[in-house]
């Protein structure tokens, strides 16, 4: 990257899989690395100083989401999102297209740019490429993300034919918007990800980033993924993908959170990941372990004194018992969906910590085999 | 106290305030004191470790509702309040009546103890004098509470003499019921509360507060106020009970929190409070400081960078704006509703360590006048 105060570093590969440097204005990032889900600028439930503890090091938060409330003049006025929240550390703002997309009847999309109505007041709405970038602008995280077309992968009673033409307009609007994103993005401190569609059709998906990569971003991101699809058309879809960008830029998963689908797509080179899944297993009571979920509201839980997973070192386990986790939850205490909510998000960022050292080592197939067979074993 | 590992001493005294040593087998504390509310063995979305670093010196929870869930037996499976929730300072259990009348229809009180249709699963439980110690002696908090009835202190459409026959008639069982409660606790290792009735009527807490302290009980609560009376009258009621119970044991006022309300009571030698006004208001977005409540989520704190109070050393003011905490809690999110209960407890527990500096110092009375004329004065 050649922005000022911004790099990435590769420091070590094994196949696909790499480790780096991701140097940010607001600190150093190690990728492979996970992004803990902050839409409206706090993650559900946990203080900034304990995300630090947890060993995160990056956030997410949403553009669109922010846009609404409070409003990304307010969040500029004190300081952008990392005087606004209190987390110091690097931040990326997602651009929002996926989420307005997901309001459906409310939305109508144009070459323009998305037009909806509010979920908060019924107010009409627009957001063009340009303001995407003008509202992340204002925000002021470190990364930016392009505005992107993301429609669902194929609509009821939609024909494979159908769904192919719609994605190839979506991915060619797409394109459109990315160009002009890049074009109204000033902010020097700030790095831009151009953002990938293509829904599930390889030849697509490369298109898509062969593109992309042809304006020239800073990095780049897999959108439209996620959305249901099998684990091994996603994996074909960003190896497709990947082959067509340069290797000197980060590769974002977008919305990908399972143990098993971090690693498959760390070994084809992703470097970075968000997803709300560990904080909202959580407060489900779905506790992630390295033998798979522990469904602590299970009646089997009830006097159990050990904690959620042996030898985790988040604050959950270490002061606290199954058994009271258990009753915490089915109290409806906030204490109990913050407690699972930090191990959850513990379990991720050790899973990442652990592959990267396994990279460096040279030794991440058979860590990934582990793992693997490891999550299929149960909980004890 | 005689018990062992237990000791009240009374260290300042300036009028009818005193500053005392309460020592417990779980650690001593400064009173007088404010015990944050763990209905469920949690305060609502904070931790221990929070609660420790807040100042909290002891916790209350509540005997009928962890009887109802997870049940006495899990939590002395796990080593009582302390083992189970993790807060290994002293713990007290209310008995639990005061949360049963309010039951209301499910609920019929005879000589033999309560009983009612449980809100869980409408099963009837019963609670007698003998079964509340029993629960209490296994979920093991250092202070137990003798099971009392409290009434309504008058019933709608009722004349003031009906009120205070029904004062009297549950005063007198409560005494019945002290005195079982007396008889049937066995834990060398935790003290035991006596508790008074009498309504709004001085001769009738008079009486309760003799007859009570002649069964002799290691503290004494009052119990059966908060519930809508004037603070005047409230005061009233406890300085006459206060005058026939002997000093050398600590007094609880239970369900008072409002600063002002707090300060008063202490002037007339009240030791330990307990309410959960400072985390039900804090959800709420009422915020206290010293110059009365701020309601945080006004139009007004939208863009307000300060803290909710200049110079708390609270973990929401050393790192958040108004502006955050305000956005936190509009959009529903939970780091909100912690950030500000942990703001309110702290204030609490400050507000009782000065009054504790202000009297060992002799200056409480005018450590009071300046308090109120803060609190008059509204948020800046």
């Amino acid at each position: 990257m050649k922005r000022t105060g911004f790099g990435f570093e590769i420091v070590a590969q094994e196949g696909g899989a790499r480790v780096a440097r991701l140097s940010t204005p607001h600190g150093v990032v190690e990728t492979p690395a996970f992004m803990p889900v902050a839409t409206f600028g706090a993650v559900r439930g946990v203080s900034p100083d304990e995300l630090a503890g947890l060993g995160a090091q990056i956030l997410l938060a949403n553009t669109y989401h922010l846009h609404e409330r409070p409003g990304e003049e307010v969040v500029a006025g004190l300081g952008g999102l990392h005087g606004f929240t209190g987390w110091r550390g690097p931040w990326l703002t997602d651009s929002g297209g996926f989420q307005i997309t997901s309001l459906g009847d409310r939305v109508t999309v144009s070459e323009q740019g998305v037009s909806f109505s509010s979920p908060l007041d019924g107010k009409r709405r627009d957001l063009s490429p340009e303001k995407a970038i003008a509202v992340q602008e204002a925000l002021g995280p470190d990364f930016a993300v392009a505005l992107d077309e993301c429609g669902p992968a194929r609509l009821v009673g939609e024909d494979e034919d159908g769904a192919r033409r719609r994605a190839s307009a979506a991915l060619e609007r797409t394109l459109r918007w990315a160009e002009r994103c890049r074009r109204a993005h000033r902010r020097g401190d700030q790095a831009l990800f151009g953002i990938l569609q293509g829904g599930i059709d390889e030849s697509l998906r490369r298109r898509s980033a062969r593109e992309t990569a042809a304006l020239g971003f800073d990095a780049y991101a897999h959108g439209g993924l996620g959305l249901g699809e099998e684990s091994a058309l996603r994996e074909a879809m960003v190896a497709a993908a990947t082959r067509e960008l340069p290797a000197s830029a980060p590769r974002y998963l977008m919305g990908i959170g399972r143990p098993e689908d971090l690693l498959a797509a760390i070994a084809i080179g992703t470097d970075l990941f968000d997803c709300v899944l560990p904080t909202r297993n959580g407060r489900h009571g779905n506790l992630f372990t390295r033998r798979g979920v522990l469904h602590v509201r299970n009646a089997r839980y009830r006097s159990d004194p050990r904690p959620i997973e042996e030898g985790c070192d988040c604050p959950a386990c270490i002061r606290h018992s199954r058994a009271y986790i258990r009753h915490l939850l089915h109290g409806g205490e906030s204490l109990g969906a913050r407690l699972a909510s930090l191990h959850n998000l513990r379990f991720t960022l050790r899973l990442l910590e652990d592959a990267r050292r396994a990279i460096a080592e040279r030794r991440f197939a058979s860590f990934c085999s582990e793992v693997r067979a490891g999550l299929d074993e149960g909980p004890r």
